[in-house]
């Protein structure tokens, strides 16, 4: 009971610190996105696959958070973009605070796409605003289509839904149909894409997608 | 930095919960087990193989924690036992408190194996004591080996490791000596058994597990 007063304090103060992010973010006209989904959907792979394809002039910057070990950070230096890791520190999600140190030291000119991949965890994260422009939930398609439904707010929150792992298809009773209803019943509006990062269908897709918000965020704003 | 005094008296509540509890436990010779995992790694469907293998006169009974939905519930319904629903109320993990209230009108002199699948995450659960005899963490083999170094909390504090879906293991970059190993690190003396709830493989060993944790629980303690 005594809980509450005191969770809606820290969330209203993450809030606080989001907003100012979010304001730096389009200042420097930076598209910021967060990656949620449960341990092991394959955020890091999905992350690996997009530096892997972009041209070495991307201004591209990762933040990633682990509760424990820099084996992502490490994973995704190899692609010759700036990566950081950020140490939850035990937490079970990231927060605005934790992004804002992290990025206190790198200049905001030199980047203009800033991917976070925050803990593996499809419930906490989704409550702390990290001044992203959308965030993107990975699914992964050995975890069940049932996961919109009993995770709604992740799936309410995210722009896009990422089903990866569409190359178990074959071995797992998962329908695509079924995740694509029970992710628009709990959110209309959401975007959804397919993937599989081990043989790479769909990548394409996610690829064009990305670019188009890379544009959209850079493209000056339509004035009167 | 205020958070952690009040995260502190919220855990030492539960601590006080999860004791009497466990005293009740002991004292009705039940065994009471509490299943943590990522969100689909498989916990609904272990309990669905272990209800369908349990004698008719089996006094089991189980709990069922979800954020949203009682389809676990209904799910696990059909095996004929009792089963409740906790929903955790939007929390990320299950209380003592709540196992406490969603027992308070049960007969625990009719019960002798309580088991409790908690939320889906592999994080926050961990912390949160129910009065268990052991904690037991479901990994899916989809979710890849090096989850016990990136969630150690609930590796170091599980009795017992279940790999689950191994057969996946043609499909997926998942190495079960590494798994192993991995979690040996974290936690010398962890069990692990290997399972696939899809084709049975490995269920015996883990029915064989149950029954002699059972066995156990129910001898009267040597005396003297």
């Amino acid at each position: 009971m005594t809980r509450v007063p005191l969770e809606k304090k820290v969330l209203s103060e993450n809030d606080r610190i989001a907003a100012e992010l979010r304001s730096m973010f389009q200042a420097h006209r930076i598209l910021c996105l967060n990656f949620i989904s449960s341990p092991g959907a394959g955020k890091t792979a999905l992350l690996e696959r997009t530096l892997e394809g972009l041209p070495r002039e991307t201004r591209v910057a990762t933040l990633t958070g682990d509760i424990q070990t820099d084996n992502d950070a490490r994973r995704l230096a190899g692609y010759g973009f700036p990566v950081r890791q950020i140490s939850s520190g035990g937490a079970c999600h990231l927060d605005a605070r934790m992004v804002q140190r992290a990025l206190a030291d790198w200049s905001l000119k030199e980047i203009d796409l800033l991917l976070i991949e925050n803990v593996g965890n499809l419930v906490c994260p989704t409550s702390y605003d990290l001044g992203e422009a959308a965030k993107i939930v990975v699914l992964s398609a050995a975890e069940g289509d049932d996961k919109p439904l009993k995770y709604p707010a992740t799936f309410y929150k995210a722009s896009l839904l990422i089903i990866n792992k569409i190359d178990l298809l074959p071995y797992v009773s998962f329908s695509l149909p079924t995740a694509c209803e029970n992710a628009l019943r709990i959110h209309p509006g959401i975007e959804i894409l397919e993937v599989s990062c081990t043989t790479g269908q769909g990548l394409d897709n996610w690829r064009q997608w990305l670019n188009d918000k890379r544009l959209a965020t850079r493209a000056p704003a339509n004035r009167p």
